[in-house]
C-alpha cells in the first residue's frame, strides 16, 4: 500500500518527529499550537555543488542544513520550535539516508528543534536540502536588521573566516602544512556552530542583529543599509582563529578572503554602549566569545574597514554571490 | 552593495510581501504574530522534469507551486496566512522571473496568502520551487487524516482524473480529437483549483480529510490506513468531467488512469451521515461540487473500488510514486 516515499519517511524521519504537532508525519500538515508568543519563520536551502561539495558526508550535510537555519533564529533572538524539511534526492540510498537522518535527529535533540513535516521529491539533478524553521519569542521582540543606531558597538561572535579557509582547503588550496589545522577549518565549513545559546542575550541587549552567512563585510553592509546607517570597523579587532592568524601571517591568504568569505554562521549585532558591559558579561557566562569590532556611524556610506594605520582597506568584493 | 540575489528579491518578490510580518523581505526572518489560533504548516515542492515539464509556462508553475500547498490547507480546514518560497534557479532570467512573480503575486492576492520570506539559490540542475505554507484555524480544530469512522460517507470535490489525462495529452498521447477538450485537461494539470472556499465547511462537517495529490485510490488508502479503517467505493459514483467520460467511453484510457493518476488537488473527506445534508448544502453555496462516492468500513483491508456489477476492480497501481 505504502509508496516508497512513505516507507522512506516512516523508516528514517518518523523517529525525528517527536513534537506532538508533527502527528507522527502521517498527516499532510503539522500544527504549531496557538501561543501568546510570536513565531519567527526563516528558510535556507543548500544545494550540492553550490553550498556543499559532492563528497561531503551526509552527517555534516544534515547538520549544516539545520544549523544554517538555527543560526538565523539565534540572531533574531528566538528559541527553536521546530522545522520542516524538503529533500530532493536522485535516489533512495540507504547508506546515505541512514546517517543523514541519524545526524539530523541528534541535532534536532541537541537544539530542541523537532522535525514537524516535510516533502521528499526525486530530482535528476543535484541533491538539495531545504529547511524552513520556526522559532518563538515574546510578542514584538524579534531582533531585526534595521534597528542599528549611530554609536552602537558592532560585535561578532566566535571567529571570522574559518569556514572560507576550510572551503579553500577542501578545494585543494595549500594554506597550511599542518593537516590538523586544515581539519579544524574544514570542520568549521562543514559543521557550523550556531549561537543559539546567545538568543535571549541578543534579544535583551542588541539593537540589530543578523547571522553572518555571506561574509562579514557584505552582511554588515546589508545591516547598515537596512538600518540607514554606516559603520567603521577596525580590521585588527576582528577575531580570527589561531589557524587563520597563521595563514594571514604567512601571506597564504589575505584579510579579504576572511571577511568577504561565506559560511561563518556567527552573529553580527549592534549593541548600544550602555548595554555593552552587561552584554559581554551575559555572553561570557554562555562560553561564546563576543568581540567588539567597530562602531555604527551616521550616514549612508558603505561600511569602512580600517587597517592598523587607520587607512581604509579596499575590498574587491564584499561577499559571496551565487549568481 | 546589493548582491544579484538581493536585486532579484527587491525587483520581483518585494511587491508580494504585503504582510507586515514579512518586513519587506529585508530581514532574514518573518514574524507570524502571536495568536489564539493554531498555525497549520505544510510544505510541497515541485521539480522540473518530475512534477512539471520543462516547457511549462512560468505563470502556471507559480500558480501550481502555491496552489498545491493551498490545497493542503483547504483539506485541513485552515485559512491561508502566508508562505515562504525557496527557488532553485539555473540563471537569473528576467523573461522567466517577471511572469513567474506576477502570477505568484496574483495568486497570493486571490487566496489572501502573502509571501513572508524565502531563499533563492542557484543550481546547476533542474528548476525547483518549494513552498512552505501557513494556515490558521481555531485551536484544536485541524481536520486530520486519521479521524475517519466506519459508516462515514466518503466524498470528493470537483472531478477526478482530469490532471492525469492532461499530463498524458502533454506527453503526446492521443486521447481525444478535440483540441479544446485537451486544453481543458491540460489546464487542470497545470493550474490546480484548490478548494479553499470549502475549508471551514470541511472543518465543521468532516471527520477526516486530505487533498488528493497522488491519485484517489492511493490517497484513500493512506487515509484509511491512518484511520485504521477500510472503505468501499462505487466507481460509477466517482465524478468525472465530460472530457474524461468521453475518453473512458472511447476506450482511449481506463478508469485506473483516472483514479490512480496524480495532481487532482481535490479534497477527499469522510463525513458522518448525520452531517451529510448540511455538508452538501453548505458546499453547494460555495459553488464547489461535492460527491459521495462510497462508505468507510470496519477493518484493515485496502479500500475496494466496485464496478457497476458490484465486482472489485483490480488496480495494478494505486498512485504515482516518484521513486
Amino acid at each position: 500500500m505504502a509508496s516508497a516515499e512513505d516507507d522512506l519517511i516512516a523508516q528514517y524521519f518518523r523517529p525525528l518527529a517527536t513534537h506532538a504537532g508533527a502527528l507522527g508525519l502521517i498527516d499532510d500538515a503539522a500544527v504549531l499550537a496557538a501561543s501568546s508568543e510570536d513565531i519567527v519563520v526563516t528558510t535556507d536551502a543548500i544545494v550540492e555543488g553550490v553550498h556543499f561539495l559532492p563528497g561531503d558526508p551526509p552527517e555534516t550535510l544534515a547538520r549544516k542544513a539545520l544549523r544554517v537555519n538555527l543560526s538565523d533564529l539565534a540572531a533574531k533572538g528566538a528559541a527553536p520550535a521546530g522545522f520542516v524539511l524538503t529533500l530532493a534526492l536522485r535516489e533512495v540510498n540507504e547508506r546515505w539516508l541512514a546517517p543523514f537522518a541519524q545526524a539530523l535527529g541528534e541535532d534536532a535533540a541537541i537544539y530542541n528543534c523537532p522535525l514537524l513535516g516535510g516533502d521528499t521529491v526525486s530530482t535528476p539533478g543535484p541533491l538539495m536540502i531545504s529547511v524552513t524553521i520556526f522559532g518563538k519569542l515574546p510578542a514584538g521582540t524579534m531582533v531585526r536588521r534595521d534597528g542599528a543606531k549611530p554609536d552602537d558597538i558592532i560585535a561578532v561572535t566566535g571567529t571570522i573566516g574559518d569556514a572560507a579557509l576550510g572551503l579553500a582547503c577542501l578545494k585543494g588550496k595549500k594554506l597550511l602544512d599542518d593537516a590538523s589545522a586544515c581539519e579544524t577549518l574544514v570542520a568549521r565549513y562543514r559543521t557550523p556552530q550556531p549561537r543559539n545559546a546567545l538568543a535571549e542575550i541578543i534579544r535583551t541587549h542588541a539593537n540589530a542583529a543578523m547571522d553572518i552567512s555571506d561574509g562579514l563585510a557584505g552582511d554588515l553592509a546589508k545591516l547598515c543599509a537596512a538600518s540607514k546607517v554606516s559603520a567603521t570597523v577596525e580590521a585588527s579587532a576582528i577575531p580570527f582563529s589561531d589557524q587563520a592568524e597563521r595563514i594571514l601571517s604567512s601571506g597564504a591568504a589575505g584579510v579579504e578572503m576572511l571577511i568577504a568569505g561565506g559560511d561563518d554562521y556567527e552573529i553580527l549585532c549592534t549593541v548600544p554602549e550602555n548595554h555593552w558591559d552587561a552584554f559581554r558579561e551575559a555572553a561570557r557566562a554562555t562560553g561564546v566569545a563576543v568581540t567588539g569590532i567597530g562602531r555604527v556611524q551616521n550616514g549612508h556610506a558603505a561600511p569602512v574597514f580600517l587597517d592598523v594605520s587607520g587607512m581604509p582597506i579596499a575590498l574587491k568584493r564584499l561577499s559571496y554571490s551565487h549568481f
